[in-house]
């Protein structure tokens, strides 16, 4: 593809010659002289000089390049929307694989495509355009939507349903039962858990992710919120839309998480509490109970973060502050033994 | 089922009309006339009014119901098996999915169901009314006991041992290897777990849990114990009975948990340490040391809870203990000043 | 095996009859006449009488025993080296199982093993005396060296490259998309992860674990690197030689670790950081900035260590500093007020 044509189609202000060739988009140093590179914070700029790279997409703003150059206001943007022209993803053949065990009631339709050795169980319905990869497994009464892509060895248990668009990566778990027992003396009863699990349409939820199914109604992921791996969510829990969850996160049963929030690596959250729209919640943190819409918060229990920040000093100057208690006591001894002498 | 038959079978107490037809059990948003549903805390009481529900569990005390009620003592266990009479988990059809792998000397109870795709080792034991779903593999010699459930992709290595009416979610690996290394300089050694995992009846573990085997001897997780999703339990651990461990929590290697213990969510436990009988440590605690029975503690490193609680309340004050200070040195300066001057 | 040939092949020292003849090596606690067992700390010392055991591993240094001992400088190497002897590991048949579902442009080597149910993509390569069990899942162009133990239920992506002597327990997945986004106002776009995660040599990885694949260029972990379960390693992310990372740890994207680093359980590294060499993160630690080599940190934000642990004591001392500069503020007071008076 040539520069001006990408330029056009990325919608960025072409700087130098539009005719050079594109190939591939690369790091500034993997980069050679067909292909698209990128800087987009100013400490990368002075690498920029011994790179190879033909071209390169540059925030509005930087200084001039020197070589062809696309324009952006969202480099990030630009860079993904790049991605996805010039690596463009594999496509699946429709149809089913001869090794997959499908249940005769399962409805797959013929534009989605299913994979070696999958399973669908009783009433499962797959959407246009979906990809269910190698060894998945889908419960009974399952219901995918529209261009969903599901990776190798992730199990929908019954009854769960994805809306279009989903991502799943492998091995991760989306139906087990939640964790609730009643006490029976020193004993636990299961409680059975009856309810489902609702993912929304453009949600991506990363590998050995853990999502459990409600006790009663539904836990539910809300559109376009985005899950990192290793990430356990309770049943009956609710995320609104275009939140975002790394690594490691925990949510127990029955939270409400708002839209638009973030959640760091390995924070934990208990149960039955709501965070707020909007809200930050830094890495380890360990929310305890509810956190108002617009708050940063951190620390285990988690605080806001300024009060956060404050005490973390005090603490660093705690060891200091222990001696000059102690100088003070001392010389208001002495002042005592005088006044008393 | 009619609501007197019910309070029969769940030995509750019935107040109102007993002919009352019940078809499910829902939460008070959701129920309809012909739904039972059940208020636990005082604080969702005042909802009952605006429910359509047809009748409700409810805890002996609490005042007077505006529709038919089955009294308890205890009702969460009451919940639990009301969920089972009116919600009656799916029955696996007994018998070999003719896609299974099945190694020739491998014995299954005829009571038992193998799932598709799912591969038993040589010498691998199922027994009567165990159901093992899809994609399940078990490795040389696993023997499970009577009425077990393993939900797809759930792995049991070689020689790993389940009792009766166990329960595994998907995506755990039971009896993967210790992580055991000798030094050589520089270099590691892999250490040879050859040890197993024995897990004992009517015990609960989540989805995408590992359980390693022992390096020598056995790791062990008491009766009736339950394990949330996401832990991690390292060789030759050992676990009482009816202890709960909440999602994400790790106990290293060595360690052993008495029975009646709660680890709450995201816990770490070094290696070689003992945590008592009935102790419950908080979540996102670190416990770095031995724990005597009947603790609760809190904190990394986890220290009594009444301590933690002294610690961060004093945290809080600090910075303002640190202008305290300062002011009463400038004060002490002030009276130096005037005795000396 | 008689107990001399065993010193021989182990290089050790004997100490009394080597004509005994050895089957199994156990804990004191178990073993018979039979079997050679192990004391590497002076507290086990004790229990040695009590054991039935015929031989006994031991430090040199320690005193002399009351049965025929091997002696050595490195008990644990020698403890491992005997568990390779003395409980080799099942050897798996070379070839291709039946039910493994093989690309036709895959390259299987004569001397490796495939096992039930596996799936090669197109392109896959695996090398010689190397063993996928059941249930493997390979993508398109996976390439594995020789003599790698990859167990059941494990995703690599595309393109992922294994060399030789890595092992990977059960239900782990290496190569799947690394955790990137772009903004577009509220909602996120994802950038496509086009690149690959390499894996070199005598490296170990643990049971549900992931290793997300780079965005661009690659994810690379060092020789002999061991990663125990349950980790999460993002895109980009380059760690070094002889590295150890234990249980739950999270390492952000882009973020460096150093060759022989200690990772301790649950810990976590933002992304785009330098670890040095060396370096050891204690259970639970926050990694928020670069640690140079050589470090002892603690703590969340992570400090050094010496640091943490002053800090620690102070914090427990605090309620009595509060006390105390109350008692001061009085005495001030006090005299203050005779000043005054």
């Amino acid at each position: 593809m040539r520069l001006g044509e990408l330029a056009e189609r990325l919608e960025c202000r072409l700087e130098g010659d539009g005719g050079l060739e594109i190939c591939g988009l690369r790091a500034l140093e993997d980069a050679g002289p067909q292909d698209l590179t990128f800087v987009v914070h100013e400490r990368y700029l002075s690498r920029m000089a011994g790179s190879a790279a033909g071209a390169v997409i540059l925030p509005e703003g930087f200084p001039q390049a020197d070589r062809p150059a696309l324009r952006t206001a969202n480099p990030y943007l630009v860079f993904a929307r790049a991605l996805v022209l010039l690596h463009p993803p594999s496509i699946a053949v429709p149809g089913i694989h001869p090794s997959a065990v499908v249940a005769p009631d399962a409805r797959v339709d013929p534009g989605a495509s299913v994979g070696p050795l999958t399973v669908l169980g009783p009433g499962a319905e797959v959407g246009a355009g979906t990809v269910l990869e190698a060894h998945v497994v889908l419960g009974a009464r399952v219901r995918i939507g529209r261009d969903c892509r599901i990776y190798p060895q992730v199990t929908l248990r019954d009854d769960v349903v994805l809306g279009d668009r989903v991502t799943v990566h492998s091995g991760s778990v989306i139906g087990a039962d939640g964790f609730g027992y009643a006490r029976d003396g020193h004993r636990y009863v299961k409680i059975p858990q009856v309810g489902r699990v609702v993912i929304e349409e453009d949600v991506e939820i990363g590998a050995n992710v853990t999502i459990d199914r409600a006790t009663l109604g539904e836990t539910r992921i809300g559109r376009g919120t985005k899950i990192d791996n290793l990430v356990q969510i309770g049943h009956n829990v609710r995320i609104g839309a275009d939140t975002v969850i790394v690594s490691q996160v925990g949510i127990s049963g029955s939270s409400r998480i708002g839209s638009r929030v973030t959640l760091a690596g390995q924070v934990g959250v208990v149960d039955h509490v709501e965070i707020g729209d909007d809200v930050i919640v830094g890495a380890q943190a360990g929310v305890t109970k509810d956190i108002p819409a617009g708050s940063v918060v951190l620390g285990s229990p988690a605080i806001p973060h300024t009060e956060f920040k404050r005490q973390l000093a005090a603490t660093a100057g705690l060891p200091k502050m222990r001696k000059l208690l102690r100088a003070l006591e001392e010389r208001l001894a002495a002042l005592e033994g005088r006044l008393a002498g």
